[in-house]
Formats: structure tokens, sequence, C-alpha cells
């Protein structure tokens, strides 16, 4: 059975990730408490595959995961979107206006903030590392006057009956998930890569990189600026490509190398698909 | 005297921001709840001038206060970096071995926690919505066995003494702040601007912009795409431009227009520098 570390505990927005991308595959899900222990456990082989966020549509890249993934020499090896859905839950037989408290994740409360003034103005609200952790919470402690926020994952592990789904303000709020592994990707066609470079700091620098995908018919799929802090003036490309030919692909990152300093490639994998229903 | 709307409370690194744009003038700030608030502040011409974080260099860019800013149709005139230091303070006469308890802003004790985990293990650590208020309240009720992580100003306006500085992991951690106001620079010499587009999806669309400003010797500074969701590959495009020649870069805007849709230009100004002492 493959082992996958995930940040945070089963339940979470994280599992839901690991389990969409492997589908019908068995994977026995390890729980980190942080993103860099994630990057230890593949680092001295405890595990071999890791799923971690490194986007969301709301908050942006999270450029720290991209410097772990860095630092720790990964590679990745696919991705996944993931839908992000609030719901309200309670332990089974709680009834909404018994809720005195509300526990979830900060972020996950900032993106129900609407629903929480609207429906329960006087609750308490208690901030909790986790969303699958909070509805944990709600059993181990027999919290019959407290509901949680998280998803309906959480829910079905922790046996919590749902009160309310999608309450969330943002209805096409998504995170994209990466899979990552100590080795590339092998003898599987990619149609998709994530790099990073470092251009010269002249006029057109960028422009000139940008100019060798067009000409190969390679769509740029993101391009981010991460300054590099201590050096002004210099920053590092974060990039996302998209290409139907792998020989197209392979000659323009050839022609590429010629006018970047340290390109890193940091994986080239198979686009994911991003579902999002229009509720 | 100026009237400037900050996210937070006196002492907050928002309110450090704006003494720093404004230098010797005499101005009043105006503590808000939230981002949302202060553009309300502005468009109500409460106040007349704004100062918001935009990007940090451990984070990136805030992008809900992008959304914001091109949701109030606010104008960018100005921009200051300041330098995130975090110092330990309590109440007058505190001593270290006293502190059961650290209260602070959920980012600031992130960036402390190599500094917590060493010297406090046992420490009781509670997040509060502002490094500022964190201070206010050991002085609000008397909390002689807290201390709070926060900025030097936050210390001076509280009366609180600091025991120890620079208490962060990262010592190169600066965020950008941008000064708003609802009608753009006049009369002044820019030699920056920030834009936001959107490219059509074709192969080098982004490339040709890119060689229009190289061609009119301006310099990218910053640039990132932001997915527009519910339309897949579609983005807006956020870059930041530096000009020695505002001629040159009116005539790159000119032929840029022609190739993007929805240029919004959120300001244009005069840089900021980034000081960064070397510790």
């Amino acid at each position: 059975m493959k082992k996958i570390a995930i940040q945070g505990i089963a339940g979470s927005f994280h599992e839901d990730a690991a389990r969409k991308y492997f589908g019908d595959e068995e994977i026995e899900v390890v729980e980190c408490r942080s993103f860099q222990s994630v990057c230890e456990l593949i680092d001295a082989d405890k595990v071999s595959i890791a799923v971690m966020a490194i986007e969301n549509s709301i908050a942006g890249s999270i450029l720290q995961n991209y410097s772990l993934i860095r630092d720790y020499h990964l590679r990745v090896i696919g991705e996944t979107y993931i839908h992000i859905q609030m719901n309200l839950m309670m332990l089974p037989g709680g009834k909404k206006e018994d809720i005195k408290t509300i526990y979830s994740h900060p972020v996950a409360i900032r993106q129900c903030v609407e629903y929480i003034e609207k429906y329960f103005p006087n609750a308490k609200i208690v901030e909790n590392q986790d969303t699958a952790k909070s509805g944990k919470l709600l059993v181990e402690e027999n919290l019959r006057d407290a509901a949680a926020i998280g998803n309906l994952r959480t829910a079905e592990i922790y046996g919590l009956e749902v009160l309310e789904t999608g309450i969330e303000s943002n209805k096409k709020n998504y995170t994209r998930f990466w899979i990552l592994s100590k080795h590339a990707n092998q003898h599987v066609k990619t149609n998709k890569a994530s790099l990073c470079f470092e251009v010269g700091h002249y006029y057109g620098a960028l422009a000139r990189v940008l100019n060798i995908f067009a000409d190969n018919k390679i769509n740029l799929n993101k391009i981010q600026s991460v300054p590099i802090v201590g050096k002004p003036n210099e920053y590092t490309m974060h990039v996302d490509v998209e290409y139907d030919s792998e020989e197209n692909y392979e000659k323009a990152i050839h022609l590429v190398l010629k006018n970047v300093s340290s390109l890193s490639i940091l994986g080239e994998y198979v686009r994911g698909e991003l579902e999002i229903s229009n509720q």
C-alpha cells in the first residue's frame, strides 16, 4: 500500500486531495504536524510520496512550500485541484439552536464569516489548527453545544451530522495540490512543467524567455516573480508551462537554459483538471 | 492635519508605514477593523488617504487587497517598505522568568517560533488580532505574567519594556505598503507604475507585452498571474514597472493597450526604497 505524507490529519483537505489523485488505489495517509515534517519524511525515505497544497485561488501561491520543495530537492510528479466547500457539522442529533461555540481553522472561518454573522452572530468562535481536528474535537470532548466547520470527509470519518453544506462565501474557491516525490516522473507522457529560474537584470531579459516558449507553442500557465530578499532587484521566477509536444518542450528548455541563471525543473507531469460546479 | 486610514490600531506595522511615508508631516491615524472598512472610509470621503499592506517577502502578495483596491477604484499614489522586526515586551519591571503567556498575531508568532520554542517552551501562546492590540492588552488587564510580541512603536505607545529585540527567525523580512487615494497622482514626476491587465489566450500573448516594455527601456519589477476563478485558462496579470523617462512609459502604455484587454493603471508613483540592515 502506498504511504502518502500529508500536513494535517485524516479528514483534512489534504487527505481529500490524496484520495482524489490516487482514486481507487489503496493508500495509507501519514499525518504530519507541519509541511516541514512532510518533507523530512520523504527525505528520510519513510514515505515515498507527499501531497502538498501549493496555491489557493483566494490567497495565492504558498511561497513557503515552494521554498521547502526546493530546499529538500523534491520533484513534482502530479497535481490535483480541490474545490473548497465548507460545511457546518455537529454531533449526531445536534440542533442549530444549541450552537454556542464554533470551531475551525482561521482561514475556513474567514471564508464563512458572512454565514456565521448572519445565522450565529452570538456564537463564540474558536480557532483551531485544522478543520478536521475541529470535527474530531467535538467527538473527543463530546461537545453537544458546539459545531465545527470543515469538509464532508471530516463528518464522514468522525461520524458527525452535517447541518448545512456550502456555507463558504466564495463558491468558486479551489486549492491546488502537488504530488511530490524524491524522484522525477519517468516513462510517463507529460504535458505540464513547473520551473524556477532567475533572469539577468536587463531590459527584456524575461521577455526573451517568454518568446522562446511562444516560438515553441508552449503556453504559459502561471508566472510569478518572487523577490530574492537581500538582493534588491533580483527575482526568482516561478513559471508553469503547458505543451502538447514533449519534443517542443525539450527544445524550448534547451534554449531557455542559455538565457537564464540557475534553472530548476521542479517537475514535469500530467496536468490536473479544475472542475468547479456552477452552484 | 492629514487623516490616514489603516487596518489595525496605533502601534501596528501599518502605523509604522504611515509615519515612515509621511515623515515629518503631522498625521492623524484612523483605526479600522478590516481592510474593507479602510476602503469604505475613503469611498465615503471620511479620509482622503489610506495605507495598506500589499505584499510581504515571506507570504507574497496579499491578493485580497488587490481585489479591494480594484473594487473601490482606489489609486496608488506611493509606496513604502517596512523591515519587519519582532520584539518581546512586558509591563515595566517584568522579568522573563515570570512569563507564562505570550500574546501576538498568528503571523508574528510563526515568525518567532524558533525563539519561543528555545526560550519559552512552556509558555501558553495566545493568538490575537493584532500585534499592537497584544501589547495594549497587557496594559489594560495589567498582565504581569504575560509578554507580547510586536514592533517597537507598540512598546513606545503603551509604555511597555522591551526585553529582547529582533526575535524573528528571518532577519530580512519586509512588508510593502501602498499609499492609496481616490485620485491619481498629479503634477508629480513618477518612476514606477502598477498595472493589471488580461492577455488573450494564444502563444506569446504575454511575451508581446513584455517586449513592448523592453523596447521602451522599462524594467519589469514584479509580475504575477492571478487565475480568474470560473474562467479556466484566463488570468489577470499584476505587473509593476519602473522607468526613468515618463515619455517612454506613456509610449509603452499606448502600445500595450492595443495588446491587452481591460488594462487598469492602479497608480503611477515614486518608488520606495527597500532598506534592510544587514544584521
